[in-house]
């Protein structure tokens, strides 16, 4: 069993993009540079977006917060939309969710540049993602993909069940997984709530991909030997163990399905670090112009 | 065994749409109006376009046919995609694809107005899809949403098994028999070429789609008793059987096959008259701007 280190992975990624902005920057390039607008004062967007702008500073992005309070109108949040929109400096930025209540996420989302959609929550990236075309794939699936990659798991011709149907997370994996690439082409089911006996087909799979989002879900009698299990669970459970008053389960219960596999992400420490990697990844993007000139 | 009769169905959907077209009317509204584009002379574009067109008397649609040489430039193309846009009087319209080999198709399909893209071939319009948001669904998957709804086909929590990820059909028939509706809520598998074993996997299907492209791929042996069948191929085969010197070729066995089934889609008079009622449907619905405002 060889365990998926996110962690490592998203340093060395973050390493890479370093390098890459200091070649950038001594060609005489301009800096990339990254804005995120947060509203509110929701404590996990509070840590989300810090995190985001530490690792802009890690790997030499320029950043931009701006904060809205949690009474913002819609109005006055899509003004700072096409303001961005209209930024020359800012290659791309993210709108943290979730917004409150009063604020149509969805017409937010689609106000964003699509060239500066480096969330690749647009519907219009997100039809490019199902076409082929060159996209920003949103923070968990290009992760997921990125680890795929790294660790060289074979997928060619591999059956993968992905569980949850998420548009976030289970959706564009499905979609992402079945394509026509050394990556993938792999045979995907796609499992969700309203599968009879999930068990009956995470028993076939090669890979099991777990975005489910309920804590220790899939056991080790689900499992096939020799499998390759992505956990994307992140559930707060209450614990007397650590400071916080909480742990992060996965979607799978690691200490008895983990004997059983080929490789195995952890939680914490597997998928979540990645998806900072991810976001930083599109940004590069956008500052050179790879998805649309 | 019952037939599923695409024919009828296609019928029985132009005679609704046609009644709704004389209430519009009757109430003062304006005549749906659907444009097409056709380049150059190919056999078979002038036949399903020239369909089309009659489709539209049938319901009491107002169309236009644009014609071009198959020496049109891009740029005049665009131009006629531009001035459709701008064109107040029209509600849909269609580019009949292939187009010649000098113009970048997706250029075309990128510039049609989301709104009057009643092919759902738009990026934008395929990602609503995926992300569950009111969109234009391309021809022939509508068209086999349509048959499982009007024939009441059972499909919550059954396996349907998709053979084929092509953008036309095979991909986004896996996205919408996962979508969590009652005529949908499937757990789905999508197989394709690179697939080890399509039959094992067949073998498992309460339902089964397909739109690979092989005359009779799918035998009797791949086949669960009770299954229903939607057969997407339509392969021209040399006959000497008939006037024109080939047959349509679907990618079932019928013969065999049928026994097994509970519903099965012959070819041909299965899904293939189910596009052209899709097409009108769409333009009703852009019609209505129950799309887009």
């Amino acid at each position: 069993m060889q365990l998926i280190d996110g962690k490592k992975i998203s340093l060395q990624l973050q390493e890479e993009i370093s390098a890459e902005v200091k070649k950038i920057i001594a060609s005489g390039g301009k800096q990339p540079h990254l804005a995120a607008v947060l509203v509110g004062n929701d404590g996990g967007s509070e840590t989300y977006v810090a995190a985001k702008i530490k690792a802009c500073e890690n790997v030499g992005f320029k950043s931009t917060l701006i904060r809205h309070d949690s009474n913002v109108t819609e109005a006055e949040l899509l003004a700072t939309v096409n303001k961005l929109n209209a930024d020359k400096d800012i290659d791309g930025y993210i709108v943290q969710l979730p917004l409150p209540k009063h604020i149509t996420e969805q017409k937010i989302i689609e106000a964003v540049d699509t060239a500066k959609d480096v969330d690749g929550f647009h519907p219009i990236n997100v039809g490019r993602m199902v076409l082929n075309l060159p996209t920003y794939i949103s923070a968990t699936p290009n992760g997921i993909v990125e680890l795929i990659k790294r660790y060289k798991i074979e997928t060619i011709g591999k059956h993968c069940v992905v569980i949850g149907r998420s548009n976030i997370v289970g959706s564009p994996m499905s979609i992402l997984m079945a394509k026509n690439n050394v990556f993938a082409n792999c045979t995907v089911t796609i499992c969700h709530s309203k599968t009879k006996d999930i068990a009956s087909f995470t028993k076939q799979a090669d890979i099991i991909i777990c975005a489910l989002g309920k804590p220790e879900f899939l056991t080790a009698d689900m499992v096939k030997q020799g499998a390759v299990v992505i956990d994307v669970g992140t559930t707060r459970v209450a614990s007397a163990e650590t400071k916080s008053g909480f742990k992060l389960k996965g979607d799978v219960k690691f200490e008895e399905v983990a004997p059983k596999c080929s490789y195995i992400t952890p939680v914490p420490g597997g998928v979540g670090p990645m998806t900072i990697a991810s976001l930083l990844m599109n940004t590069l993007l956008a500052a050179k112009k790879e998805i649309y000139r």
